[in-house]
């Protein structure tokens, strides 16, 4: 294989009573350690692409980074497994976010900080996002037919930022927050505005999905699954339009349904 | 709704031009705080069932407890949202273990301790475990029909403990590390012994979902889904038969088919 995120192994595949032999390919597990100004910060499994995004992506969720020019320089060990990243200012509240974290129930690394959530309660997304249900219906579908390492695998998530007319960055990943990470690491490295952009995501959006978008100001999360209550919840609070099921020309909308009412 | 572990929401449902607004139900995200011997120990994100299982099942995949008699007290404190845990060994090496801690990929809160591996490569599985292609076919089947929050939500996993003939403890989570952890829970308190079962699980197995099979001497893995590449690998070391993509009667066999050929 030429890719390094897949791999081919030998199975068994059994089909009614026929049985068989033969080769298939199933997504890569790669164990990323994110080394930030020198010390161990975290080890993710991801899908081994794009892993500078990721990690960027990750810090840039986590509030570590804000901006291109909070960053020093970024590399990619390769031999060691490892994306090394330093940071302009090196005195940041790293350590002290780490001390309380949340596990959660995502497909992904997944740590909330409780704390921002007061902080995103007084700063509800008011803004107007250029998005018809037309748009949805084929971002969607746009999303479904990107998905190489799905449609080889079945074993990953995909996700998107997109403007109202088609998908500006898409990235895949076995977890549906780095899949998303990966897209806010690529928006960061290519000063691409979040404000107006809305997110797609082939994955369930449970409340740390939700409030990675929030953080960023990300008003619109289009998703091909199902929210939870408190995603609900907070979309509803936080201003955000939760769109859910998008399939073919189907699609529940959880929050702020304005947004689309706008054609 | 009676269930607290399912909500009712008001949503837009869109699907062509027909546009109505109606009640749907979504699953319920809650965040349960695990205390253990009077110091908290995570939070996690879960369905708000049998949450005292859950948090066996965490403490118990975490290798922190092994077996009924590890613990003292189990309590559930609804008010605070927590499980508050005293066990027999009150100077654990948690303390130690939480230090490090590899973030995952997996729908689940997702830890990993790395030093377990070496630990397990040495004890590879050799035992056989009754089970047959038509009982893996038919424990999927009860697998699916089983499932009521998915049936009413679309967005939780199932996980359920086996032995060849059917289902003996089955539950459902947003996690699907914490669909996984409430069996082990229950199966804890339960005193059901592990080495002769199987499970059956929705979701992807990345090496997470294997790692917590297999350090409880589960050798047989079943799922709706795919694999990554790094638990057929290790599933191959280990000794455990890893079965994805079960749908129908059709099957993939990833290692270890010598315990399905016995009959």
């Amino acid at each position: 294989m030429k890719k390094n995120y897949l791999t081919e192994v030998e199975i068994i595949k059994r089909k009614n009573e026929r049985i068989e032999t033969k080769k298939d390919v199933v997504a890569v597990e790669y164990p990323l350690t994110i080394i930030l100004n020198d010390k161990e910060l975290i080890t993710l499994l991801c899908t081994p692409n794009n892993m500078e995004f990721l990690a960027l992506g990750f810090l840039r969720s986590e509030g570590i980074i804000r901006k291109k020019e909070d960053i020093l320089s970024v590399k990619h060990d390769t031999v060691k497994d490892r994306v090394i990243i330093e940071t302009v200012d090196k005195n940041s509240l790293t350590e002290k976010l780490y001390g309380k974290r949340t596990l959660t129930s995502g497909c992904g690394k997944g740590t909330v900080f409780f704390n921002v959530l007061d902080s995103l309660l007084s700063k509800k997304l008011t803004h107007r996002v250029a998005i018809s249900p037309e748009n949805v219906f084929d971002l969607m579908r746009e999303l479904q037919r990107k998905g190489e390492i799905f449609k080889m695998t079945g074993g990953v998530h995909s996700a998107a930022l997109c403007n109202g007319r088609g998908i500006l960055i898409f990235n895949e990943d076995i977890g549906r927050h780095n899949a998303l990470d990966k897209i806010l690491g690529e928006a960061l490295m290519s000063e691409v505005g979040l404000e107006d952009k809305v997110i797609v995501t082939s994955g369930r959006v449970s409340s740390e999905i939700l409030l990675k978008a929030v953080k960023l100001k990300i008003a619109v999360i289009i998703s091909r699954s199902a929210p939870t209550s408190l995603s609900v919840e907070l979309a509803e609070k936080l201003g955000v339009t939760l769109i859910g099921f998008v399939r073919g020309r189907g699609m529940n909308i959880y929050s702020h349904s304005w947004r689309l009412e706008q054609d």
